[in-house]
This record gives structure tokens, C-alpha cells and sequence, in this order.
């Protein structure tokens, strides 16, 4: 596998986009609206929630995959603009115009992003006067304030840039991303942009999006809720001039690999500021049937409340663990589980490991960061699931986070 | 339906049962060892955990449910022997042994139940230590001593008991329940004991059983965690002479109805008692395109965090609720979806209900225990399911309970 460097940077660090991020009003203090623009219309490959419930601008922003072509994505922090109805959808297509008109571009080839509270009517007039300033501070340095401008119970912004060669040229892959709560694997639930210089045909680009979601931000969970907004958007702009890229081209799996550790990153960023988290854990379950069997008890483990509290409490229980494990519905053999943490052996053949020192496991689990290996020994299949503990700052923060 | 008066009393209401509780010293303080038993051999019932992983108390029962026959339950809490190999099947076999010779019955009629922390070897030797002089404690007033012997982190006893008459006589049936975490309704995930005086065909008596639970702890939920020991036993001694009882009896359903009132009131008892609880809450879910959908939406609410997070803040946020209700598999059609609190309408068509108080769904969620109905408006199916809010003490409680 290539190695990359993270460099600093984010969404404006490949060549040709521009973001801005000021405070419209929405919320009390912080910047609440972002914008991002690609200097010549981009190639784009987009994933929504699989939520049934889908959000006006979640709507919109299918409408715009249509035309295929990305001039911009406007964002707003503070409104889900979620269950709002007609008036919803209207104020996100509103929203989409102003944007296109601020910016001189086309409607369609524009999306609109919206997070925060769901029912609540989107503050159209504010984000629409806002806009046409917004437009004017665009710059090639702006990656970091959009950043910061999408963030809602983050405590962070999320970027990520690296870079990569194709025939001989750099290209530039940067990303940002939000979401810390209603974290779970089943699509990206959170909104999150990666933008590339490379020029790319869309097809290859979907797949592309598709392969790099499925290892990344499909793989994370904070408290198992899906949200009804989130977004993934890749835009390639060919601004690197370095040729076009599709799945038939020599490096294109470099390409790929790149785009993969861009939104690994981003996603493990999400999990490390998950809401209250003082703890991330890598669960690793290995020696299933089958690949779902893998992922079933991985996320069993991983979105279990007891498991979770536990590592809160810096307890190596793993009995939750192996009863998380026990009622996942992947196919296990009890007497065959092993466990390990940090490779400290804890579990044989379904029973406390011989000789495991107390000590030992509870010094594991002291850390910060830390891995549990979970071993079937049925098959060949495993998964990787990435996650942090639950803490008295989730209850507060999300029995204080009013509607 | 039949209206059953609740009466004062447990698992010793019945004619015909006795049962104490006292301290052997697996836990700290609290008494861990309990006693049920019928005077005469009864006919039994019953269902265990669905978890892959399951404790050997639980393999050692389901043998003696082969016998078809009940003499007496032995139960331990403070060690959930579970994950404990061939030395952990051993000592609930011995465990099994040691209660029959001491109260002089064959000991496949003895059913063994065991719960607390998995994966620690069971002190053996307390228990059988405590056996004989548990036997000659063994009373008709015992049911109580017996319930509180089988708590965990229940922080009060539950028991039920009631009367009705079959044929003219009397008939009782009284239970008690354990269980406040690991609670999830994939069958009843905590240990609960239903007697009756009655006399029951054995099918029949099964066939009640999983009515009863269906209804009661399988709608359940505290924290979505399943357990490794779960266990429900129905025993029928025929003591009350009331004649023998089957599905083509008159009265079969007012006795299965009485039965299944026994059940649902130890499962909310279950929920009210839930770690950290400080709301009861209902989650109707009406209109379900099928019966699985009504029960999908339900439990999909039921077991969020966001949601349940809110309700201990008092935070009437029906965006969590409808945000559940769309991931959960269910087939809805946001635009049509309705939400009430205790018949306050919040949602209409999927929007905020027009010219709704924010006072007002306010004060609901103000309340400790309250009532939650989603109309999907799709179809004739509902389901209702009970769980509670999660608190900074269930998470204290989870993160505190060391190995």
C-alpha cells in the first residue's frame, strides 16, 4: 500500500477551489455558513443518507448530481432544514439560487448542505444576505474557515490534505468534514467534502466515492443514530493537469487509495471529537464466515452501551464485549472466541485467558487510544470498526443540545 | 379484556409454592442465593436468551426442561457464570445437585439460574455451603426474600401477583423479576419466575408462555444490550383444584390474559427500575404497513441514544424521534408521518403541527412518565414497546460496575 504524508491543509489545498466561512446569524455565536467553489466546473460523485427521512437540501443536492457538474456547495450550521416540508424544500432551493447568483454559475450545478436541528424552519433571509459577501471573501486560503463554519457540536474542524503523483505530476487531495453525534455506519452520517485537482471520469468517480465511504465513514460510530442530512460530496476539478483518470488508467488505484486515506482520516477525526469522548477504540473482529458476519459483530461491539461505558470507566470487561459479540447474529462458535486488547491476550477459546494479569488489561485500557482484536476462528473474513466510549458529557451534551 | 386487581405478593402467592433468599457471600452485602419451590411436581415453561453466547446455568436448564417437570429453581446473583468453559458447565451442575440433594427431589427437576458479571468463576462452594440451611428456610411467605436475593443493580424487588377464577375456583399467579441493564427485546433479557396454582397441559403452558412474553419483557428495552443468561420460567403446580387447563379450555384466554398481565407488569417494573431511569416512557408506533414495521419504528426509538439522551433533559424533540423512526427499516413515508405526547400533537404530515406550544410538549416531557405515539398513517398494524431515558447515573452505574 503507498504511504502518504497528511500535509496541513484542507479543502482549497488542491488547486482551483476557493471556500469561505462567516456567521450569517443562524446560530448565537459561531460562523454558520460555508461556501465552496471549484474555479471551473468539476467532475462530482455524491452519497446521501439511507435515512427515509431525508432533509430539503439532502433533495436539492440529488436534484443538482443530475447535471453532473460542481461549480459550488453552500452550507449552513445551526438548521438541519429537516422535516420542514414544502416551505423546507422551497427555502433549500432558494438557497441554492442565491448562492448560484452570488457566484455567477448555474443553479443546478450547485449544492446545498444544511446541519443542525431538525423541524425548525430554515432563516432563509439571513443566509441569503449573507451570501453575496460571502461570495466576495472566497479565497484559495478559505479551506480552513469553512471548516470551521460547518461545525455544530464539533469542538474541532475536521481537514485532511495529502498529496499523490499521477504520470509523473502532483496532484492534491484535501477534505473537511463535521459530525460528532448521530454517528453511525450505515452511509457517512455527517456532512464531509474531499476535493481533488485530478481530473477524473464521473463514473470511475462514484466508484471511486463509493469504495473510499465503505471503508471509512461507514466504519465509524459514535451512538449508533443516523442523521437525516448527511452528505458526502468528492470533487474532481483537473486543475493538476495531469491527465484524465479512469478505472482502466495504471494508477488509478493509487488515486483511489489516496481519496481512501483522505476520508479514513476525516472519519477517525469524527470519532476522536465524538460527542463526550475521552476514549478511541479500534475493534477489529477477524475469522468470520463471511464479511458481513465480521462487520455484524464489530458494530455489535462497537454500539454497545455497556461496552461503552465500560471503557468510560477504563474497566477490560469483556464479558460485555463477548455477549455484544454473543447477540450480533454473526455465526460464532462461544468456545472458539478470542480476545485481545492491544494484543494482551484476554480471552481463549471463549474463557478467561490462563495466567491474564488484571493489571494488565485495566493498564490497557488506561489509554486514550487502544485496539480490541476479536477472533472467531471460523473463517478468513475481518472488518475494522472504529469508534470511542460513552461519557457523562454525551448525556449532558445531548440532554442539553435543546430543540 | 379481563380487568385482574394487582394484589401484594410474589412468586409464593400461589397455594402450594415456598421460597426464601439469603446471603452466601458472592456479593459484598446484599443477599445472593434464593430458593423457589413447588410442594408438588408442577409443569414448567420456558424461554431462554436468543445470545449466541450463553452462560451455563442456562445449558444446565434447558436440560431439565427436558424432564418436563419442576421441583425448584436454585438462583444466584453477583456471578452470571457465563464464559466459564467446561468448569463453569460443571458447577452449575453441581450447583443443580447440590439443591435437589438438599431438598430431597431428582435433580432434573431442578432448574439453575445464575447473573452478574460474566466470565468470573462461580464460588461454588458458597453456594452448596448454603444450600441446606436455604431448604430449611424455605417458606410460603418467603417470595419476597427470594426476590430481593435474586437483584443485581435493581435498586427495589419486583414482584406481582393476582387472582381469577377458572371454573368457579380460585386461581393465583403471582412472579418476580431481576433485570435493569442488558435490557433488549430480543426475547426477555433478565430473569423472571411466573407461578400459577393452576393446572396446565404442558404444551399449552408453553405456548402461554410465549404469548405472555412477546407482549411483555420482548417489548422491553433499557440500553439494547442483550444478556448471556436470560431466563424465564412459567411453573404450573395445580395446586389451587381447579381443574386442567388447555388451549380448548373456556377460560384458557383469561387465564393466558392473566399470565401475560403478570409478565407485562415485571417488565415495566423492569423499565421504571432501569439503570439510571428517570422517565418511563411508551413508545406507540400505529399505522405500520406490517406488524414488523410497527415493532421496527418502535424499538428504533426506543433505542436511541439522541432520543432517550433528550428525554432526560426534558426536551421534547420529536426531530430524534422522527430522525429513529426513518432509519429504522420500517417502511414510512416522512411526508405523512404524525407524532403525539400524551396526545398533544408535535407532528402532523411529517412538519410541526401547526400553531403547536412549545410550553406544551414541554410540560409533557416535564413528567416521569409519559407517552409517545407515531401514526405512520400506512396501514391497521401498532406495536408498543416501554424502555426509559439514559442519565448520567446509567452511566456511572456502567462505567463503576467493575470486572
Amino acid at each position: 500500500m503507498a504511504e502518504f504524508s497528511r500535509l496541513s491543509g484542507g479543502v482549497t489545498f488542491p488547486s482551483g477551489f476557493k471556500a469561505a466561512g462567516t456567521h450569517c446569524g443562524i446560530k448565537a455565536g459561531n460562523d454558520d455558513l460555508a461556501l465552496l467553489v471549484s474555479d471551473v466546473p468539476a467532475a462530482v460523485a455524491a452519497m446521501f443518507t439511507t435515512n427515509a427521512v431525508q432533509a430539503a437540501p439532502v433533495a436539492v443536492s440529488k436534484e443538482s448530481l443530475k447535471s453532473g457538474c460542481f461549480s459550488a456547495v453552500v452550507v449552513n450550521s445551526g438548521c438541519a432544514n429537516a422535516c420542514t416540508g414544502e416551505s423546507g424544500y422551497a427555502s433549500a432551493m432558494a438557497m441554492r439560487e442565491s448562492a448560484a447568483d452570488a457566484l455567477g454559475v448555474a443553479s443546478e450545478n450547485v449544492f446545498v448542505c444544511s446541519t443542525g436541528t431538525i423541524g425548525k424552519p430554515l432563516p432563509l433571509e439571513k443566509i441569503t444576505g449573507a451570501l453575496p459577501d460571502l461570495a466576495q471573501a472566497l479565497s484559495a486560503d478559505g479551506g480552513a474557515a469553512a471548516a470551521r463554519a460547518i461545525m455544530t457540536t464539533d469542538t474541532v474542524p475536521k481537514e485532511c490534505a495529502l498529496t499523490l503523483e499521477i504520470g509523473g505530476k502532483e496532484v492534491r487531495v484535501g477534505g473537511m468534514a463535521k459530525g460528532v453525534g448521530m454517528i453511525e455506519p450505515k452511509l457517512a452520517t455527517m456532512l464531509a467534502f474531499i476535493t481533488t485537482d485530478a481530473e477524473v471520469e464521473p463514473k470511475s468517480l462514484q466508484s471511486c466515492l463509493a469504495a473510499a465511504v465503505n471503508r471509512s465513514f461507514n466504519r465509524v460510530t459514535v451512538d449508533g443514530d443516523q442523521s437525516t442530512n448527511d452528505t458526502v460530496l468528492l470533487v474532481a476539478n483537473g486543475c493538476a493537469d495531469a491527465g484524465c483518470l479512469d478505472e482502466q488508467h495504471p494508477e488509478w488505484h493509487k488515486f483511489c487509495e489516496a481519496v481512501g486515506v483522505v476520508a479514513l482520516d476525516l472519519a477517525q477525526q469524527m470519532v476522536r471529537d465524538g460527542e463526550g469522548a475521552t476514549k478511541f477504540v479500534t475493534i477489529t473482529v477477524k475469522g468470520a464466515m463471511t464479511p458481513d458476519d465480521a462487520n455484524l459483530a464489530a458494530k455489535a461491539v462497537a454500539n454497545s452501551m455497556l461496552c461503552k461505558t465500560a471503557w468510560f470507566g477504563g474497566d477490560p470487561n469483556w464479558g460485555r464485549i463477548i455477549a455484544a459479540v454473543g447477540y450480533s447474529g454473526a455465526r460464532v462458535n462461544p468456545g472458539m472466541i478470542n480476545i485481545a486488547f492491544d494484543g494482551v491476550e484476554a480471552v481463549v477459546d471463549g474463557c478467561m485467558a490462563p495466567g491474564v494479569s488484571f493489571e494488565a488489561l485495566e493498564s490497557v485500557f488506561a489509554a486514550t487510544s487502544f485496539e480490541i482484536e476479536v477472533d472467531l476462528k471460523l473463517g478468513q473474513y475481518e472488518d475494522t470498526v472504529y469508534t470511542c466510549d460513552c461519557s457523562y458529557e454525551y448525556v449532558k451534551i445531548n440532554a442539553e443540545y435543546m430543540t
